[in-house]
């Protein structure tokens, strides 16, 4: 039944929910508010030069060629932007709900989209689920290992000892490992490349920053080491998620 | 331990996984490659249209218009795009892992954005599950109330059609009602505003479609009704995902 006492407890849980986004929405506004009075005056610099170079082109004509270039410079030039790899790719982006460079623009691929995503993403949380569980098993099998060996330790040091180790090995392999592949092959600054990291694998998304992107060319490797990192990264960082949840329901 | 007797089933399950995603592969490939190869011609026609009337533009020329007219119809053309509203909704598009229509482009706003949905996406999702745990303890009061009025109806038979209820009240509150009014003030057909709708709220964002364009004119109910519809939607969406997952786990 309704548990009036626990109600206390769960507006402030709202409260600080409300304070965080607020907060953050200042923080920003400042940050990037500054950045953008700079490139509307680097914008309207080059704006002015394009108007003095093609003297042909007035405000409106500029706005045209604009607009049709918009969607020149987007999926289109690369002929056969919907091959087979980069559909496969898509669908996975839909069930993980990360989001990548690419959406369906008819109606048949609207609604199929929708249809696929309502089995996909269940799906695709049940075995990352199992995957999650499986990396902890495969830590427990680790420490058990150790203590067989080490067994005079007390239990509580070694678990601690390989919780560390899991979490800098996790972070190593999600992230900085990464981190040094997209920056040598997407020409990323690092910020840059641990940002798209976390944007990605939290499945947030913005799509600002595209890996193995089909304008360009990459080794074969690249798109499965891709794919792989895609898939255990998640599972790893879902598992860091539900930690940290459970460390807040408790509260 | 590890249990050797249920590799098969995870087995099948990846397979199945699998499957799944490369079948969806091949249906968005089939309907979107076909589009792609209209809107190419068209969109050679529009270009060989311009080059026609603005004659002192070459192909050279016509893709550095294009450049530059990408980031001027981008968010700098309207002066302040991050003011402070505009600011929040990104944080909470941010800890709701939905994606919107901006992202931050400074070095300082990247590392913020990935320190705040750090602890974000946790909170979020307490606070979601807590709603709806609640939204249940609302359907399960109403069945009580409705078992003491109609004492001689057996307990199954009105479970059932509480559920049913709920489901669809929910599904019309959800997606039909917002179906409408994205219909009547985002100028969309009836099949894209459902697929804004189920895009947004299963988290996946593509951005395609973005409500509330800082661009356009809203009346002053809009927003708040849209950050209303969002967080419950998304309360109401994660409780019938984890019913799906339930299902799929029993399998």
């Amino acid at each position: 039944m309704f548990n009036l006492a626990r109600v206390p407890s769960i507006l402030m849980l709202g409260l600080i929910y409300m304070a965080y986004v607020l907060i953050g929405g200042l923080v920003f506004w400042k940050i990037e508010g500054d950045l953008v009075q700079k490139d509307i005056s680097l914008l309207l610099l080059n704006k002015n030069r394009l108007l003095r170079k093609y003297t042909c082109l007035n405000q409106e004509g500029l706005e045209d060629v604009a607009q049709v270039g918009l969607s020149m410079k987007g999926n289109y030039t690369t002929d056969g932007f919907w091959k087979f790899t980069s559909s496969a790719v898509f669908a996975a982006t839909v069930v993980t709900t990360i989001y990548g460079n690419m959406s369906p623009s008819s109606t048949a691929g609207q609604i199929f989209c929708v249809v696929f995503a309502l089995f996909g993403i269940p799906l695709n949380m049940v075995v990352l689920n199992r995957v999650g569980k499986y990396m902890l098993v495969i830590e427990r099998n680790i420490s058990c290992l150790l203590q067989g060996k080490t067994g005079k330790r007390p239990q509580r040091c070694t678990c601690f000892f390989v919780h560390l180790v899991s979490y800098l090995s996790g972070a190593t392999l999600f992230f900085v490992a990464p981190m040094i592949v997209f920056q040598q092959h997407e020409g990323w600054t690092y910020s840059q490349a641990i940002y798209y990291c976390f944007i990605t694998l939290s499945t947030i998304g913005f799509g600002d920053f595209v890996a193995n992107n089909p304008d360009k060319e990459y080794p074969e490797w690249y798109s499965i080491l891709m794919a792989s990192w895609i898939f255990f990264g998640l599972a790893w960082l879902s598992l860091l998620i539900n930690h940290s949840i459970d460390i807040l329901e408790r509260l």
